[in-house]
């Protein structure tokens, strides 16, 4: 075990509470989390808590993991478009829209959902499993909210000319090819640090918030990366904006803000209450963990950053509303209480 | 707004970390919380943060709410039988085997399904959930996990000769009688209490949790309760002991300790990171909320609670050891992680 990851966190002095849950009278539960925004340059212009602390990224740096599909040049050898660019960057709901579209990418590129190493579970959306448990019908790989960006590892191990087999491996050319654009983007060697699986089985590695923020802001803005990079997160940026359906799916909260935004401001969920954004055009990267790794929280905090940063205009907030202050209803429909923005955090 | 609750949580020191959820080689998430374990004095025996702190109880007192089942003479007057009370203390899973007990205890007593105001939801259990899905039937009330309580409610009104409609109401008959059961147990005055709503429409009051602890050892040993209490809380202990799958279901935590320890520990999950326990021999009595609600911690805390009372022997501990230290496995089934105790908050 690394040294980093020594220390338990029962150890660790507390980050604030970024996030409540009020129910009637009382705040029933609070969620407590740190955050840093990033310019390219490092600079933390806005934080909370301990942004020093390591964090896996989880599935909020797939859009850095998209940089490779096009930096190794397999995005314009298979004619990538926007949707299947934009649904290799998403943790997608499983809907139609997003199944079709992967399982036309693997076909013409000569896969199948067999060669997919993510695993099966049923789609996220509601509708989408219903419809399948209906039919009888199993959750196969491609409904795994990562299928696109498993095709996308697919089809950068054929540019590489490498065989497929084990693309999710620490070792595989793929992952290592991976590895040195977020090592490149985050400033990090990351060859020494904490390591794990992520839920699609591809390595994990942790990293401090604050260079997460640097890699996202880098990604908003890859100033200072080759050119190649430059056209690259150009392309998956645009595909983000171009398609925020396919990020997500229908009444998610990426697929909303990126909508409601016109594609100004891009965001990207994680499991264990991880969140990244990028703003093109302040240069800004955003990266924020929830100790406790709850997505209504880091859903909530991560608008309310959004907020603070002034990106949302208050026509945006207003119809984001939902979103940002989620309101509670129960079983039989009363109100009982909302999620909130713990106000001091950002302010 | 009560004074007690005008502190927002933001403001306040922060608990200790209870339970830790590693990835790899690093601690991944980690959540905060307080327990208190009371004897029936109201001596804090065993603790762990800040037990002073209003929490809502919710479902963890459903064995309390059942005593008004008991003590009304509701139970006797209806033939109330163990599988149906136990299944009025339970967040029951919504199987086959729960909503037939529901459904006739509803028939025998003249009610159905319209007359439960808890609203509707899928089972719980995905097994059932899906059977339902896949016969294209609605969920019903008596599938809320919460029907058997509301049941319970429905019998206690006609005992009380009361109009049963709005008996999940505050000023209702119904729950004015479990308040004053509430107030009895706890030593607390309710009625001024931060209040909020459950959610399956009751009314929840806020408590510390040390004083909840102690309505827990009043329930395990209400030796300084009246003698019709007395009976009450030895009726529905016997119930949950009897019939632990009826507290839960197939698989769940409250169940398999239950049914683990022979019925000499008993424990009830709530929404919102809470539990409760009753520990008959030793007139113990437990309360724990996760401050960021999560059900994952407040189990492996629980269990962490357990151990540390020594009432779960070595034989009985290693048959829970999945709900303990629960592994976690990704979508591909590989070891990934595990939910652990924070070791150092239960010694």
């Amino acid at each position: 075990m690394n040294d980093r990851s020594n220390e338990t966190q029962a150890a660790r002095d507390s980050n604030p509470v970024l996030v409540e849950v009020t129910r009637g009278e009382m705040v029933e539960s609070c969620h407590r989390g740190a955050f840093a925004v990033a310019d390219v340059e490092g600079r933390i212009v806005l934080s909370a808590g301990d942004f020093e602390r390591d964090v896996y990224p989880r599935s909020a740096i797939k859009p850095l993991q998209a940089v490779a599909l096009v930096e190794s040049g397999a995005a314009d050898a298979f004619d990538v478009d926007q949707k299947e660019l934009a649904v290799a960057c998403a943790s997608h709901q499983g809907e139609p829209q997003h199944v079709e579209v992967v399982r036309a990418w693997l076909s013409r590129i000569g896969y199948s959902n067999a060669d997919l190493e993510c695993g099966a579970h049923l789609p996220y959306g509601e509708e989408s499993a219903h419809a399948l448990i209906r039919a009888n019908q199993p959750a196969e790989t491609v409904h795994n909210n990562c299928s696109g960006k498993h095709t996308g590892f697919l089809a950068v191990a054929r540019q590489l000319g490498v065989a497929p087999k084990g693309y999710i491996k620490f070792e595989h050319p793929v992952q290592q090819t991976i590895l040195g654009i977020l090592e490149m983007m985050s400033g990090l060697d990351l060859r020494g640090a904490p390591r794990g699986i992520d839920g699609c089985g591809i390595p994990q590695y942790a990293m401090p918030l604050g260079k997460l923020a640097l890699a996202m802001a880098r990604f908003a803005d890859p100033v200072d990366q080759p050119e190649r990079r430059q056209a690259a997160c150009a392309k998956v940026r645009a595909a983000m904006a171009a398609e925020p359906m396919m990020v997500a799916g229908t009444g998610r909260f990426c697929t909303q803000v990126i909508s409601a935004t016109g594609g100004r401001v891009l965001v990207k969920t994680g499991a264990e209450g991880v969140f990244c954004g990028a703003l093109p055009e302040l240069g800004l990267g955003i990266a924020l963990k929830i100790d406790d790794g709850a997505t209504r929280a880091s859903q909530v905090a991560t608008g309310a950053i959004l907020r603070r940063l002034g990106v949302l205009d208050d026509d945006v907030a207003q119809g984001l509303s939902h979103l940002l202050t989620p309101e509670l209803h129960n079983r039989a429909g009363t109100l009982v209480g909302e999620v909130r923005a713990a106000e001091p955090a950002f302010s």
